[in-house]
């Protein structure tokens, strides 16, 4: 199969513009030299690129429509952090040989997850190579209202989207470095495999949320960027810290929620409340959001999770301090000697 | 070294707007979790992204700076070919190993080519594994102005930018299956490594190219593209054909021009009149724009050339008959037995 049939077998969808007339946005699809976007005159342009290699971000067993899922979920996933909605997405892929189960696969999942953002495949690269996924995605909005990294002030609260550190526990489970029920596999190994974006939620909390970032590489390493790039006040240029009360973080834990509903956590015990907050604090790969928002939001905090059906848990809050405090439920200091994932370290 | 020193030494660069202010359309670029750009309001958004693999689109001896110039210029010119205005790019960028001398050559030969256009690189992504580069591109054209595949009129004049098939040469050479002066070869290798995207002259023919494509694979599968995308007529739906006058197409071929300045293409004979044709017609990585205007218009694609100091030549005509249709000087139909490159043939 030649690259344009490819192309046009897989990825030109019947609910893609060129087939089905013009989508709202969308002035050219696939099949020119570029796309053509026609985004909401005035709106400010959200854009973020993230690349998946095969070994190293998924294993080449990896169910091929998981993985288109997750190749586009997690690139909304920084447009749910932005605030932004999705207008549309390129993809170029580097295949070792034209597999149709795959890409049959891959499509599906793709497509699936693209059709639920209204989000269209516009435009990409074919070409043969190691297997490489990299998607290009581009949202919009209102000028100014984009939540950034460098938002956070003294005296705000820190709230995560939904659970924490199930897709870490699913990768220990693959390594062998502890086992659970099978129940609780599947369900850990589906939040690693299909992470859910929440970009629903990201563009309710534009207005209330003061910065935000999605929780790629681990809570903790992640939030370490919006401490750095934030300011404790007016021309001071340290850096903020922020308290976590690492009870309300562990509760974040979703497998925990199995365990209270009689599915225990871990069969032989060898999963310890210990490595639970690990896998919470610096676990990667969750895809959630992690914000900060003035106390004084704090109800309109959980009514935007509310209107986007998505939880939202109050875990901490920004210090003038630099660094991160990690307390127990009493308010006692816990050492903290978590470090977050490097692909180059 | 780790994934965030890596892109704060070669990626974020003291041009960058996080570092010197904000660039006009550039509100947060580089650091955050996606780039945000201000487009200028009512403005179209052309999008293109193009993926580079090691052993497939370059070879691993290939010079760094070199390598970072076409990895962005294969992009530009696809901007170029829609008639976009440049805004900026992001880069994906997967690396088996952290190579400083290779990291400092690639982003020397990326931001210069950046610079030059006044195109920033606003974002991307680094991680570990077989080495692909992966750009995507973002460009601004006025509301129905950009220059589409599908524009193309019975009677339209078919004109190229530049010059054609050099780089074809030079992968000839590299082959073993022709040899030429030293002084050809450089000239030729350096038109394959470090092509010169057409933006300007793609955004001077906005209003007088009536359809454009850049020539990546080959001028006459490219340009089959265009043939196929356009119609003869208001209700038609078959595509049109066009006929080349292969003097004037063999007259692109650059190295000509050196061997008129004295130099012979060809020291030993080996390269034909024939090779000098299929390189022209059929060379690929060539990252000229070929394109179609009225007739009427002859003078001011001319002048749309000499604005912009680009070479444009005249050097067929669009026919209803769909097919291309090779002629020689005295218009006496030549056989055509080419094809054009197909990454997954």
């Amino acid at each position: 199969m030649g690259e344009f049939d490819l192309i046009r077998r897989y990825f030109a969808r019947p609910s893609q513009p060129e087939a089905s007339g013009v989508s709202a946005g969308t002035v050219v699809g696939i099949g020119d030299d570029c796309a053509i976007l026609q985004p909401t005159p005035g709106m400010q342009l959200a854009i973020s690129s993230d690349m998946l290699v095969e070994g190293r971000h998924f294993l080449s067993t990896v169910n091929p429509a998981h993985l288109g899922h997750k190749a586009l979920a997690v690139n909304l996933s920084d447009l749910a952090a932005c605030g932004a909605r999705p207008l549309g997405f390129t993809l170029a892929l580097s295949l070792p040989s034209v597999n149709e189960a795959w890409l049959a696969g891959f499509s599906h999942g793709l497509f699936a997850l693209a059709g639920a953002h209204a989000c269209p495949l516009v435009g990409g690269d074919t070409t043969r190579g190691p297997l490489n996924i990299c998607i290009t995605v581009f949202g919009e909005v209102p000028p100014g209202q984009a939540l950034l990294r460098s938002g956070a002030k003294v005296g705000d609260e820190l709230w995560v989207s939904g659970t924490l550190g199930d897709a870490r526990l699913a990768l220990e489970v693959f390594r062998g470095n502890v086992s659970v029920p099978a129940e609780v596999f599947d369900a850990a190994r589906m939040r690693m495999e299909q992470p859910a974006p929440r970009v629903a939620l990201g563009q309710a909390l534009r207005g209330i949320a003061s910065a935000a970032i999605d929780v790629s590489d681990g809570l903790l390493g992640d939030l370490g960027h919006v401490l750095r790039a934030s300011h404790a006040g007016q021309g001071t240029t340290g850096g903020v810290g922020v308290r976590i009360n690492t009870a309300k973080a562990a509760n974040l834990f979703a497998s925990n929620l199995i365990a209270a509903n009689g599915h225990p956590a871990c069969a032989d015990g060898h999963f310890s409340s210990k490595m639970q907050l690990d896998c919470v604090l610096a676990g990667g790969d969750d895809y959630e959001l992690a914000f900060t928002a003035p106390a004084a939001l704090h109800s309109a905090v959980l009514a935007a999770g509310l209107s986007t059906s998505t939880l939202v848990t109050c875990i901490g809050q920004i210090e003038a301090e630099p660094g991160v405090r990690l307390v127990d439920s009493e308010g006692q200091l816990l050492h903290n000697s978590y470090s977050s994932f490097d692909h180059f370290a």
